[in-house]
């Protein structure tokens, strides 16, 4: 089980390498529209992806759900509109992928608040957003446009975890170390987030 | 962005302490029976899992497919009976989850291998499982019968992760590593998990 | 194209026949539940199905999300937690489904109303409900137990439509017609639904 | 329930209007693809729809892999990469739907054959398919466009189905009548599709 092993060890440390470079005004303006529109009842929140990131974001949802927040996860049969006072929060590594650009065009066209978590800043997805979120990672395009933060910064020349993986378990993480940071700010406590969790599950 | 880091590090350093008290005749056991059946194209693998468990089982059943095999999971559209040739890959931290524990029965009767992934081998699922691969955790059951391998072995007293967070975030870079491994294992390359990537994707 | 036409006449046959027969008591306890808690805003409603019983049921969820209700489907990744106040939609033509029979014992168990769409009143499903509309059907039980009304009433012998088409596409039809009756009595147009129909959609 | 018959009356006869109207060489082409390509095991067939098309969409996915199709559903989980053996089936009344144009375009450039049921031969998504097959309806686009089929050949003038409603669910009925026919033309039973039906079901 060698492989088993390296692999929870790369994903592991560049969890914990990639904490270290989380940038804190990004972080910070997206914990702070997520408290802001706590109390605001006709907020929706609509979280989006595809693929594995797509999986990411649905866990993510959970646990807003789990908060109190009134959200919604793209490709759900229930997905009302969206407006201006709602809020989406797209997921893609590579800032590219063309349905989730396009889902953030619409969702900005209609005055919506677009969180971007994402590898690019200067992505497509990236440069629409109003808060962008940057979680290095491989992700699935060319290698040329591969990972400066990746190669560079991290040091990883080799990755055993294939496609989209660092970026999606680091992504799950973050976001579930964005939980955290809101069950604190908002004062909630691990039995309302379970009073919360669905009785009837499937 | 205390507690984001501060949970990133705890989720990290839950994984790398996972990585040490895996059991390899468990995790030997689930690899060699996904690489026999390889080649063996009638066979079918069913993942599944409930809540955040189904999304990770989810996210796994994806790189299997890129690696080639037949998959499907519970929740689908798309799912085919399935029986004796087959493989169930149950995803559950408590091992409780009673919608999972009937489904795995009935892969049972009809004479599938059910393999299972969660904190307690002597819960439901684990016990009726054919291969059972213990990966700890802090799970959604009663506190009373909450997590040994947590409390006493980790040493966690005071988790931040809500709810199965470490679990299921820990399961994911688990079966990220099987990914890893089988790829090795039957000699796929990158590029050839890409070619099976959905080239239409939602 | 001969069994096509055979088989759309059978089938809108079958959904004229058993609009002659439908139960108005039955139907209308459906429809007064559902006014009398149209404007209780902490109201959810979950609708529930297995197999194509299953689309049928998120079809008739997203007419309901577009009429203004707070509406759930069993299997989407946002399912919260329902109690006393709470509505449970389950359809199964038998009644017998495992899955749904186990989800609406558990939503009785906490107090919410559960309405069953199912061909046997008698069935486990039917005989926990709380209301229950029959629509009649041939479905995938056991031949012997099969179809009272679809053999002896509506005269059905040999029908084309496979398993528990008749009773999908016949439930279809009945649950758009109480979408209709819900437009009427709560005064909404078409224009207020498609305001609310999801302006991102996948 | 005075709505709720009257809609279903509404349904039913316009199910029986379309079987009058439907065009055979459309009809025929579509089944005869279905036919040619039944016993070429690694032709997959991907089923692709918004919304509530996306529903009926996958209720006839459900049906091919009861007759033995390698079918797939734009949204499940598992959703392989296609090519130019394969067969996209893509279901939008108004053939104007933004995702699901972009997805068949996006399957003609991999060189699969499209598939589309639609009300609108020269909408975008009718003008790219390889074969067209016209169901009448009432669709999502605006009032100027709507309907020549509607209001003028059928005489429906104040259809109290809202939405799209009488697109899907005479698709629904038109592809159970193709499931019917190709049940005929492939020599299976019903006990042959019953074996194939999910023997674990959510």
């Amino acid at each position: 089980m060698e492989y088993v092993l390296r692999t929870m060890h790369e994903i592991a440390n560049f969890i914990l390498k990639v904490s270290k470079i989380l940038k804190e005004e990004q972080v910070e303006a997206m914990i702070n529209l997520l408290v802001e529109v706590y109390n605001k009842k006709n907020t929706k929140i609509l979280v989006m992806g595809a693929g594995r990131s797509g999986l990411v974001g649905r866990a993510f949802a959970m646990r807003l759900m789990h908060l109190g927040y009134n959200v919604y996860v793209l490709g759900d049969t229930i997905v009302p509109s969206i407006g201006k006072d709602d809020i989406v929060i797209a997921i893609s590594g590579s800032g590219r992928t063309k349905l989730i650009v396009t889902a953030a065009e619409a969702a900005k066209k209609v005055g919506a608040k677009v969180i971007a978590i994402t590898s690019y800043p200067d992505s497509p997805l990236g440069k629409l957003a109003d808060i962008v979120v940057e979680i290095p990672g491989r992700t699935k395009i060319a290698d040329t446009e591969l990972d400066y933060f990746a190669r560079q910064i991290l040091g990883i020349h080799e990755p055993l975890a294939p496609l989209g993986t660092l970026f999606e378990d680091t992504a799950l993480a973050f976001l579930d170390g964005v939980t955290v940071e809101l069950m604190h700010r908002l004062g909630k406590t691990e039995d309302e987030l379970r009073a919360r969790h669905a009785n009837i599950e499937l």
